[in-house]
This record gives C-alpha cells, sequence and structure tokens, in this order.
C-alpha cells in the first residue's frame, strides 16, 4: 500500500490520463432463460472485459463494469453490477449514462427464448419443441446512435472466418467509433488470456499480437 | 494429516462402510453447443452431487465424480472426469463401469441443438432461426438398465411443481432404485446450498429438510 501511494503521488495526474472521465465496460456472457431451469448463453470467461475496465480505473478513469456472470472478481476501484440477460445489461447501460466512454466487451446473446416458461418444460415421448428465438435488443448499437452518446464508443467482433471484413461492416452497422476484432478461430483463444487482435476504425485497420 | 490418520486407524471398517465399494456420481451442468460460441445448458453449481462424491468417499468408497463444468475443486480422494455435453457424460459413466452404485446428480440437457454449425451464426435483418432440438441420450435410465447396472442406482428430481408425484413417475419410468426429490420452487434452492428433499422409492416416500 506504501508503494502504491508512492506510485500513485510520483505519477500525479500525468499518470491518471482519464481522471475525471466516466467509463461504461460490459462484460461476461448475457444468460437468457428458456425456463426456471433451462437458457441459452455464450462462452465468455469475462477476462478481456475485467482486464479493460481494470486498466481504465488505473488511468484514472470512474469505471462502471455492467457483467454478466462469471467467476472473477471485480478490479479494485471499479464499480460492479451485475445482470443476466441482455435486457438487464442494456438497462444497466443507459442508467450509468452520461459516459465519456463506453467499451462493449459482453458477449451479448443476440437471441433470446420467447417468453419464459412458468414451469419446467417436460420431456414427453414425442419429438423436442423448437425453440422460438426473438432478437435480443443491440446494446453497442443503442448506445452508439443514443441521444446522449459517450463520445468514444468501442464494440468488440468474435468471429470464425473474414475476421476484418466482417469487423469493418460491423463498425458502420452499429456506428461505433472502433471494432476490436478477436480472431477465435485460433486454437485456445475463447476463454484463454491472450488473443490476437485486430483494432478496426474510421482510419484503417491496426494489429495488435497477444492482447490481453 | 496425523489427526486424519488417529483418526482413520480409531474409526478402522466401522468408519468405512463402503471401503471395496466403487461409485459413480455425476454433477453439474452440461453444456451444449449451438455454434462454437453459443450454447444450451442448466443451472446447476454442482454442489449437491460434489457433496455427495465427497461423503461417498468418506464412507471408504472409490468415487468417480463425472463433472460438467463447475466453479468446484474436487473433493480430495475423489476421481474427477470432466465433460461438457450429455453424450460426453454418459460415454464416461459407461467407461467407468462396473460400479456399485450409480448416482445420478448432473443436470443433464433433456434437449441438444441438431447439429452444430462450422461458423458462428449470423444476426441478420430477418427473423431469428428457430432452433430445433434432439433429445439427448437418458444417462439415467441408460444406466439403470444397463447390463452391467450397478446394484445402487440414484437419480434426482428438480421440479417446480407436484415434485413427489413426478418423482414417483420418474422412478418407474428410469428403471432407478430411488428418486431423490428437490422442491425448487422455493426461492434459493437452485444453485443454493441447503435443499429440502423428498427420498422416493419402491418403498415409500421419506423427507428430509435442509439436505446439503
Amino acid at each position: 500500500a506504501i508503494f502504491e501511494a508512492i506510485q500513485a503521488m510520483l505519477a500525479g495526474d500525468a499518470g491518471r490520463p482519464l481522471a475525471g472521465r466516466r467509463a461504461i465496460v460490459t462484460a461476461g456472457p448475457t444468460v437468457e432463460p428458456i425456463d426456471p431451469v433451462r437458457f441459452l448463453s455464450n462462452h465468455s470467461s469475462g477476462r478481456q472485459g475485467y482486464a479493460i475496465a481494470e486498466a481504465l480505473g488505473r488511468l484514472g478513469a470512474e469505471v462502471i463494469l455492467v457483467s454478466g456472470p462469471t467467476a472473477l472478481a471485480a478490479p479494485a476501484g471499479v464499480t460492479r453490477v451485475n445482470v443476466q440477460t441482455a435486457r438487464d445489461m442494456l438497462a444497466a447501460c443507459e442508467a450509468a449514462l452520461p459516459a465519456d466512454i463506453a467499451v462493449c466487451v459482453a458477449a451479448v446473446a443476440d437471441w433470446r427464448p420467447d417468453g419464459t416458461g412458468l414451469s419446467k418444460i417436460k420431456k414427453g415421448d414425442g419429438p423436442a419443441p423448437p425453440l422460438t428465438l426473438v432478437e435480443n435488443p443491440d446494446i453497442l448499437a443503442t448506445l452508439s446512435r443514443s441521444d446522449r452518446r459517450p463520445r468514444l464508443v468501442i464494440g468488440f467482433a468474435a468471429e470464425t472466418n473474414d475476421v476484418e471484413a466482417y469487423a469493418q461492416a460491423k463498425l458502420e452497422k452499429k456506428g461505433c467509433d472502433w471494432i476490436v476484432a478477436n480472431d477465435v478461430s485460433q486454437p485456445g483463444v475463447m476463454g484463454g488470456t491472450e488473443n490476437t487482435v485486430a483494432i478496426v476504425s474510421a482510419q484503417g485497420i491496426e494489429r495488435w499480437e497477444k492482447a490481453p
């Protein structure tokens, strides 16, 4: 603690360039209930979002981390808001506005089951019921087009093929400033601790190897 | 360790009534992939199955714990086999036969998506694709009717209503010896540390309050 205090004194505001700025970071999966027992979700450890939330906090920003269920502890100094569904996550993000920065790292489920059963569905002798899906709200696009739009809105893309082409298209479709494209076709990337990423913006593409 | 060694010496075989017996315990959820990113699953902490595996181990049994993804450490002295899908779980159980006891605690997904996409499905402008489901193998019924059937096969039921009637029907349908019925309609039971259970067998029904 003494060492950190000295570091902070030596660093001053120069070490905290985001002091006074407010950042929203989404992280982890969303969980979309089918019934009280079953759910749809995405693989996401939450590590990338938590690492970004922690880094923004260290740079001086006030960080609101809107997180689906993960096994991770909230980084020190970061305010975590726990959510389950995409709709919960959007509501928590909107409640955290206004903000200067929004970083949408969460693996939000694109679809949710159409209506949550009140009782557990029974396995019968007949064929399985088809699961009807409805589109979830698009958190990245909603924040990008909000009348309280953060100045910098960053989205993430997890793709298995044509990573950069999809990221470029997503940038235009969502209306955000940057897309960070993770190539999940490489083994061990999903849930792993290191990714190869490409940062796609209106200025072009920048590649980072082994991003956290 | 010395204390435990003394305990074990004092207890002798009387404290290890299951010495020489082999038990299979299934625990946790199964995870059924839709594509490389999305999956279907069930809420299950794995705590009940892990507690049972630990207790059987303490009673002297050789325990094979076949577990879906959980945040739990394997109990000491228990052999854990990690699986993802219901089909993996059945294969691991069959590989662990012959056994004297099978305790099927896992929250196995009744259905899985019909065919895993090789690329992540894209969210388009049209309606969401319906998710076609196919029935998963029934691990409890398969073990109960195996030609290498364990002498004691125990199933679990998580129900929201008519708990005991369903448990009685499940007992007959699956061919197991006992059904332990957890009433999940009580708040805080799913993922919680204490359950009210009813043990249903051919001999009738026995209620236990606050089972682990």
